[in-house]
């Protein structure tokens, strides 16, 4: 069902801060990852360079609550529920899991656009292409 | 006053990403860097290493609003307010301007703790040290 | 044998930067992560917490020749050679491979260290012990 | 002089790892920045957007040597020697001082390239511009 999915993944060295715990700003590294392993399982570009035309997600606002620490070489699940689909934009809910923990949940909007060089930020808003569009669920228990 | 803190930072070539804006994650990167700018200015350690026992501020949520992208080398002001102090957390917002466009808005709520081998996570809850809770005071903008 | 290792790995869109292709620097990240699953292989611990003891591996030295860049998604196989092993240290070889396309090649010594709060540095190096060495051989195709 | 520049950092939360030191990777990124501080106070842009036309530094090479690890807020002097211009590309030594204490040296080569969208690699090394060759000298000392 295209409507979640799962990544499983360790924390690497690089990744901990001197606290010795996974550094707060990396958890919002990987729930893009795994939105980036999503979308290519369900075959579709997360960037598509249409000649002449790029097409993008840059994100509207990105959240975390943490619950648990994740430390150096430990084995995490991400899951990531399709939360909200509207007309240009997507809510993805993720959470995080170190074996029976609930370690951390986050939530990220992403806005589809197309480069446009003749506005400030240099991109506009665009509908979601319908190719997206049709492989995008509300995870059950989410709607 | 020390309710609020500035400070100016230019962006980095590290960090933008193929997108040609700065990544979304480095956002809550410069949030706490302003934080420890912030604590530095108040003459506080943002960490301390009382011997035997560390104390520290670990994230308790983290979120970002994204307005209008930063690039490569744009001058970038990053205001801290202090938004709200409990017994054993502090609340931070932050506003990321580039000239006169708010780029993004910010919060971090973090929680003070001490070194608890004996805790699942390695640490404790606990109350704000005086000498901490003494210099930091609500934004009146906030209050 | 335990003289080599290979991983494989996507480039996330985090590792990019403006220029569209894996930033220089993460390069050693990588080097980094294929040792430490070089190490898991070996079901010998990266850092070892031996109560009142920490060991480590901090570097000596780090060298990285980019021969084509790497891209957004790109599956690429880091193979990791051990090419020298000394009293106290190991200096590993490592080939990044992306299809049929040598991308870069680098180097990493590290040295073995335990915790040594009298020291400047707060570290002293130490002989690699017998449980590493025994498990650790140059590379055929480096001797 | 053209031929050093001098930057003043100190070491962020984000930038160590669990073994409470800067990451080994970070050195290479504050090398880059340090390059684009230089490259800005001669006036020169460090990526060019002539209008159709990019022409940017990816790295050849790029090595470190680690002498005496540095810590979180660390006050670092970054200084960037010209050690080579060639034709087609630029060599740099880097010296990080804290304190007293030599704490690591490195080099970046970097070649200057145009896009070249029939290049495999996207990119086409190209002489060094005369108005940025004219504004780099080697440092007397590495002469």
């Amino acid at each position: 069902m295209p409507s979640e999915f799962k990544l499983t993944r360790q924390v690497e060295f690089h990744e901990t801060d001197m606290a010795g715990i996974m550094h707060f700003a990396n958890f919002f590294r990987w729930m893009e990852v795994c939105e980036t392993a999503f979308y290519r399982s369900l075959d579709l570009p997360l960037i598509s360079f249409v000649p002449g035309q790029i097409v993008g997600w840059p994100r509207v606002s990105a959240t975390c609550e943490y619950r648990s620490p994740l430390r150096f070489n430990d084995t995490v699940e991400v899951r990531l529920l399709v939360k909200r689909v509207s007309m240009r934009s997507v809510t993805y809910a993720f959470q995080f899991r170190h074996g029976d923990i609930l370690s951390a949940v986050g939530e990220i909007t992403a806005v589809c656009v197309a480069a446009d060089p003749k506005s400030k930020t240099g991109m506009v808003a665009q509908p979601i292409p319908e190719s997206v569009r049709a492989k995008l669920q509300v995870a059950p228990e989410l709607a």
